[in-house]
């Protein structure tokens, strides 16, 4: 998506240690526009499929999924939580991920109450690295025996290797921008053809 | 807000300890549909006023906030973050806010970049309670010399006192549903009239 890489170009900043930084339009500050052109991409490319659900992760991927949902006939957007809260009851499906940008382990949880054996999912995320945060999406769809129909990816780090290994495994993975190489001391990024 | 009001008198749980679950349609299952009239009835209270930007706080408070932003000229939406993450450089303003709901402090964080002294904000939320995430945002506005021009909430717990406080600290605030009283025995709610 032509318009996602030249934002990254223009406003991404690359850091040591593999780190895109793109708070100023997609995971801090929010550019509801973009993220409405983002959701008609997946629209577009997803069209063929039938989603009932759209599930996400707290935080940065809730906006981008909300608005998304707007372009799938308004379907409910599920978004799990990462830490335990005095709000959730014991009904849930829990699994653990491990965090690259935190460097850390945490537990993932959704509501049973809230993704079950008839839903078709959409997975939605700002960010696919390694793809640890959506084995644990995934994760949670199979305890549910929810069906993951496709997942949209704002901004894929290919060189992590996270996209090809889902793709390997046959999820149909739809990521708007990848990122072939970056270089943190010229500020280089080379997009996927 | 009737439309909330019924969802919340239909959907939500009223538990022990003040607490009331709406995580069917609000924050944990988000119903899209719904956060656009929400958008659109704060869009309606604040028409007078000049929004140039949202701030809200992760997690619940950024589906809200960025469907909202669409009925406010697509102004950018920032999220406060609740802790320190590699993704953040040093530029930051930062607050401390007590949670009522995960019962601890937590640094509250938002980078120079996005909030400025010529920026008219708009703070979004899903719950009002005691108001101190609401302080917490407050004091970074102030932080940043921008102006609090409003104050949109979804569910405000009256009987708490938090936004009769904001009110008479002069502060605009617009809550959709304000529940006065709830009774966890009888599940009883009582919104203000």
């Amino acid at each position: 998506m032509k318009e996602l890489e030249d934002r990254i170009r223009r406003e991404g900043t690359v850091k040591e240690g593999d780190v895109l930084k793109v708070d100023a339009f997609l995971n801090h500050q929010c550019d509801v526009t973009l993220f409405d052109h983002m959701g008609a991409a997946w629209a577009e490319h997803f069209a063929g499929k039938t989603i009932t659900k759209i599930l996400t992760i707290e935080a940065s991927g809730i906006g981008i999924a909300c608005i998304a949902a707007r372009h799938f006939g308004n379907v409910p957007v599920v978004f799990a939580k990462k830490a335990q809260s005095i709000n959730l009851d014991g009904e849930q499906y829990v699994t653990t991920v491990y965090s690259f940008t935190k460097q850390r382990e945490f537990p993932v949880i959704v509501s049973k109450k809230y993704l079950n054996a008839g839903d078709h999912v959409l997975l939605i995320d700002d960010f696919l690295a390694n793809g640890k945060a959506l084995h644990g999406l995934i994760s949670l769809c199979e305890s549910a025996g929810a069906v993951v129909e496709g997942i949209g990816i704002a901004v894929e780090k290919g060189f992590q290797g996270g996209g090809d290994r889902l793709r390997d495994e046959g999820y149909d993975v739809d990521s708007l921008a990848i990122v072939e190489s970056m270089d943190p001391a010229t500020g280089e990024i080379e997009f996927r053809g």
